[in-house]
């Protein structure tokens, strides 16, 4: 019964997020429908990070035993023929360690989240970008973010409904870094609180605004105290980057 | 009657192209009848290019006369307000000298087109690139897009239908640039014939699959015959970048 692991990208915007859910369609319902057509038996997949609804992946990771031993490529194949025409691909299967679990084997989580800093509304990159017409100072919302960067209690920084057993976390990378119009907020860990990073980011939108200096993150980040934070920036904008092991 | 200067973005997928016709919405059609909205009259909007069916911009150029002097900034933001949700935004407007022409004054215009070559589907950039699964050798196709460089009759590439007065054009850049599954093809010239950029890019890829050598390329640009030369590549890979004046 050999183990995979898939390297999944999609487009978050139809799906009501990674994991099964009774409103509507999810990524995971796509996948293991996908390999129920290549095995003629039900699969289950488990994803490294269980994405919100609207967020997209580059570099989602998940696991799945299959009773048949296929070979790797033929999975990738199969899956990405029976995903049609769903935004979902496979980007790569590879044969893994009976031991390897896409969620709790991995050691590092990187994602972007992608403003769209201009007057204009995306045309192109409408639904893959947060659109924040007013002006933002990349550089301030930079330096507001070293206050982030470390081992800190995040509960400022946490969803309610966030299940992690405690709310510290080391947050290893947050950098903020325009290119013209764009602005891409690089976040990495070796894991996250729920809406940790929408947060974050809505937060430092508040200073790239210059509602907020970069020492009121640091203030609110002591306080502990979700009440204390910024708004959740929207799901369009973020990005699963890729998954280490 | 200031005349303005329009800098236009826009995904090219739900559209016949820039130029009206009888068969479906065109780019022009949602410019215009936005112009109309703001200035309560009809408005004609003349552009760089007529991009065809299904390709993009991401700095198509256009001018307009309107009988009204608007800041140029209530121009951009009325026509982008107007035009929701078309998936068309005005970047900038400008006045601009009356003799200012979009496409007569252009003295640069600047293509890319994008490749996906990989096996798996795009699932975020459907519809924005080109979607190659089988192994593309990028080294081969830039090497075979030197004998295209320079001043020559491009007949071989030129469309049918097209209009312009001769073959004869000068590309100043032909540069394909690998970028992991990525391959961009960057095309500059004073003005391209119809359908050249898709027919040279068509041409190259039977060069990146090793059917034809970069020397085939130099035999059939020489031959000035368009049914010696490769197919025409799909318009969802093809970007109006840049027009320069």
């Amino acid at each position: 019964m050999p183990r995979y692991r898939l390297t999944i990208e999609y487009d978050g915007g139809p799906f009501v997020g990674w994991q099964r859910q009774t409103n509507g369609l999810s990524v995971q319902q796509v996948v293991e429908e996908a390999l129920a057509q290549l095995s003629g038996e039900a699969v289950a997949a488990f994803a490294a990070g269980r994405t919100d609804a609207g967020v997209h992946a580059l570099g989602q990771v998940a696991h799945c035993d299959m009773a048949r031993d296929f070979p790797a490529d033929t999975v990738r194949d199969a899956l990405n023929f029976h995903m049609k025409p769903h935004p979902v691909a496979i980007l790569s299967a590879e044969i893994a360690a009976p031991d390897f679990h896409a969620r709790f084997s991995a050691t590092m989580r990187r994602y972007v989240y992608r403003i769209a800093n201009r007057r204009a509304r995306p045309a192109l990159d409408f639904g893959r970008k947060w659109w924040v017409p007013g002006a933002l100072d990349a550089g301030a919302m930079h330096e507001a973010a070293r206050h982030l960067v470390g081992k800190h209690d995040f509960t400022t920084f946490r969803a309610s409904l966030c299940q992690a057993k405690s709310p510290v976390k080391t947050l290893d990378v947050l950098d903020v870094v325009r290119d013209g119009d764009d602005i891409a907020v690089h976040a990495r860990a070796r894991s996250f609180l729920h809406h940790q990073v929408r947060n974050m980011v809505g937060t430092l939108k508040l200073v790239g605004e210059g509602k907020w200096t970069p020492d009121d993150v640091k203030a609110a980040l002591e306080a502990k105290d979700r009440a204390r934070g910024g708004p959740t920036a929207p799901p369009e904008g973020l990005y699963l980057a890729e998954v280490g092991y």
